[in-house]
């Protein structure tokens, strides 16, 4: 029987609004730092089209590093697998922003979640270009996947990163100085920057997220990606989306995920739902602390999880 | 539709006798060098008890590392969740047999399917009795599973290890130094070694991991674990189960598994089933070369993955 | 008894001259590359001022790193033994370039005589200036020290380091995110990079290091530095001067030294002898091949040795 | 003129008696916590053989790492170079007790006074024979040195060692698995424990430290080490000799010396003394916290450094 998506929402959100323990709003980011930590928005899509949403579902934010999800869809759409001799695919065993695997490993990113990984599948998206060419490209693969021609990028957090952004900087130059950041760093940086400063709300990011649950298909009509690729994708969500705390969130929640340091998570049931929640407090490990509780109480009330034999639906 | 595993089956089993590259058989522990690389064999029990096999199905080796998810199990069922403050959850972004981590971190092993974590799960499970004991619960343990007393160790594999086995004797002292082993080192160790050396078909291990595929039921009745349980064994088992190739097994099989140095690897497809393959040859990662090759072909053709839509099956 | 200077290094000479093994010229800076190999030079000052030359003791070459020392003598000039507040005092045990230990240490580098460590200096050198005003000041310097106004910079050498310095930007701007880098990292890196292009012969180097041979007096008369930070500085010189070679060249040759990747060396014995040598080929850990032979064959030849009871000069 | 060793020693001792920062006693060693930490004690023998003592000289203590110069004398003494096969001549850039330099370089030991090149250098020394057999080898060595037959082991403390050395286990079990220690480990590390466990006064440490002196002479006549030797073993103890912390021992007291866990420090100022201190309490990197202070404090008014001009004594 398909779960009562309504009632577990409204449960989540009561629950979540007297949750103590709600972590820390990212520092290093001025600009993020402002944000009122107290919110809290959910939305799912299911695979039959419903959209249930609860909270502050349609405030913006910064969706930061889960914009890598669309970015390294829109890599693997330039160059197919030949991204592969530039970026791993293996959780990295480190911080999100750690250059020491790259010392270790000449340059080449563990996988492209984590921010050596999503600069170098920047790099691959410059094809050339300026970076005002393929933040354009991004804007409207994301117009197109939600259905909505809204979406845009905050500039004021994008100034905010790129003044701000010295360890960001440090791991493009390091990888420029093994050829595998191949653009002037300050091209690669730029656009990297303006990616991460995307705002969208809960509503647009679970809609975006669709292609990932329906095997590649776009619900519109028509293929975002083959459904090998979406399959793949969601591979690497499960194992490196949430850096450092990728095999708990595996654990505890059980389906793929990207979070970003704004707070937001997209999350994936294969031929059930594409999730985004989203609260501004991080946990130690960089992922929103209520987010991820969010996510947590949905899988348990829902029996979704890709370890599990699947729901039976009715 | 149900794939026709039989045809698949045969048809991998004609693609691997033909395959070139077959890795090397590990060499570093002597026993296990002597064994024939040109072997291979298949095991699929389904979730409605069809078993389909293959090649050297009914041969035994050594489940090595394998053996790992049934001590796994049974420490959870002695301690609970008090594992967990022994053993991290994160795969480890190191070789099987890396020490460095245990530095940084304190002692603490990243997860519990790498050498250093399933020593402590071996302490765990000594519970102060002798090596003896804890190897005749596992034994009785893997009866049960399986519905068949015949699996033994290879006493020529345990004393192999035994005898050179100085990087795990690194890896005990070490985390004893931590109080993280809490059991003479040697006896911890003798145990581990016998587990490693447990000698089964793959016939047999499909068998074994059918609960895993059940969502924690036994086919045969009863339980062996609670769902949530067999579901966080599973994701376990995809982000940490291939050593510093889980994200590489997760993105191009798609399904959770275990692997040995012996050249076996168990997966799981939750509700559809429980798989065995064995080749003896490992690539540079420490996994069966042909295995996982075999592995990749049976989910190219079955659509199982647990990162797309359910396959429906009528 | 004086050791026959003359003799010895015209020995060296022609030992040096049918070297085989003679290293590899930098390639990572196109400028040096072009150097010819070939080439070898020394110079050496006694504390009663003589001056015994040999071989190309009269060509410019890139001092490179050797400029470590002397930004060292002005920035604890400037701020005092404040600065190791922001730069260590222990060997590396890593490359020259090496960036994992900063992720370790918190943006803290291990000494002022790796890049890192130098960029720190550099960076308190700069004092809110331009990078002219800084490099400005330490040509004076070193006129002052060698009394002979003519050292300048390669601009073709600091253009050539600007155009490929990427690691080095790693560093600045990695320990900019820490805060211990505090000007715009164009600015530093500008300074740094000019610093480093300084153009000397090897007789100029020798003249420039007698300081550190006379307890930190001018050998024209007042103090370059007090009698403890001119030991001070010969101590970083031998436990940090020969990157993570420097245990190696203090077992072998036994007197504090500086190298640069240019192929020099300036190399102080307290009392006696303040030297350079000069050849463009370096070794495995970056650091003259012929260079470092020489000195090794001087220190025999001489008994020259901070390790040995003093050579009893009559 | 020759400092007044008498009066400076005396106003040393006064200093040291109200230091208020003592350090920590090691705890890891049970036999060692006991030790009263409010001890210290100083022996000087000059070149010309005066001994001038103060405070507790003549109170044994645990020689500890202090033992690992007398090991690395007789394994050159009985393999010569061909040590440096096996052991590094680099500063570790690590504590002292770290394992993870091993991983990264192959089980081959930066230097051998650290832990784990000093367990090599007892391989080395065991040579087939039992570990009594080096033990005595050890002792007759170090009363000859003395010229004093009653130096031994304290068996409390070697026991103690025994029974919690399991960072030395693993460090030797590592080395086993990479051939590098090629005895049963059991047996070197029973050899290595009680070589640490030496007990000896500083007027005895003092004594022993003697010929690296006087370029490798006995004062009583003949050769222990050739001249090269000597001055190598020196810069050993200058670049190595304090673990991590050898660069700013180096840097503030100017001198090769070798500390031990036990609290005591051998010192040596090549042609004019040989130096012992001990106070048990340990500062953050290991080293005796007060013995430290006393030799800079020495250092300051004798003017020894081998980092400046030699001091004229007439």
């Amino acid at each position: 029987m398909m779960p009562d998506l309504d009632a577990i929402v409204a449960d989540i959100i009561a629950t979540m609004a007297q949750a103590e323990e709600r972590g820390a709003v990212a520092a290093y980011i001025p600009e993020l730092a402002k944000v009122d930590p107290a919110q809290f928005g959910i939305a799912i899509v299911t695979a039959d089209g419903r959209m249930i949403t609860g909270g502050d579902a349609d405030t913006g934010f910064s969706i930061q590093s889960i914009s890598k999800v669309f970015a390294l869809t829109l890599a693997l759409g330039k160059v197919g697998d030949q991204l592969w001799e530039r970026v791993g695919r293996e959780p990295s065993g480190n911080a999100f922003n750690s250059i020491t695997q790259l010392e270790h490993e000449q340059g080449i990113p563990r996988n492209p979640f984590i921010n050596a990984g999503a600069i170098v599948v920047t790099d691959v998206n410059l094809g050339g270009h300026q970076p005002r060419v393929a933040i354009g490209e991004m804007l409207r693969f994301l117009h197109y996947l939600c259905e909505d021609d809204s979406i845009a990028i905050n500039e004021a957090v994008a100034a905010s990163e790129t003044a701000t952004g010295f360890r960001n900087a440090a791991l493009a130059n390091y990888m420029r100085a093994f050829d595998n950041v191949r653009h002037p760093v300050d091209l690669v940086l730029g656009s990297y920057f303006h990616q991460c400063a995307i705002e969208m709300s809960c509503r647009q990011l679970a809609l975006a997220g669709r292609f990932l649950m329906l095997d590649g298909r776009h619900p519109g009509g028509g293929r975002v990606v083959s459904p090998r690729r979406a399959r793949r994708i969601n591979a690497l969500m499960l194992t490196c989306g949430h850096y450092d705390a990728s095999g708990d969130f595996a654990f505890r929640v059980g389906i793929p995920g990207k979070s970003g340091v704004g707070g937001g998570i997209l999350a994936i049931v294969p031929g059930s739902a594409s999730i985004a929640v989203w609260s501004p407090g991080l946990n130690a490990s960089g992922n929103s602390q209520i987010g991820t509780q969010a996510l947590e109480e949905l899988a348990r009330h829902t029996g979704w999880s890709v370890f599990s034999p699947p729901v039976v639906e009715d």
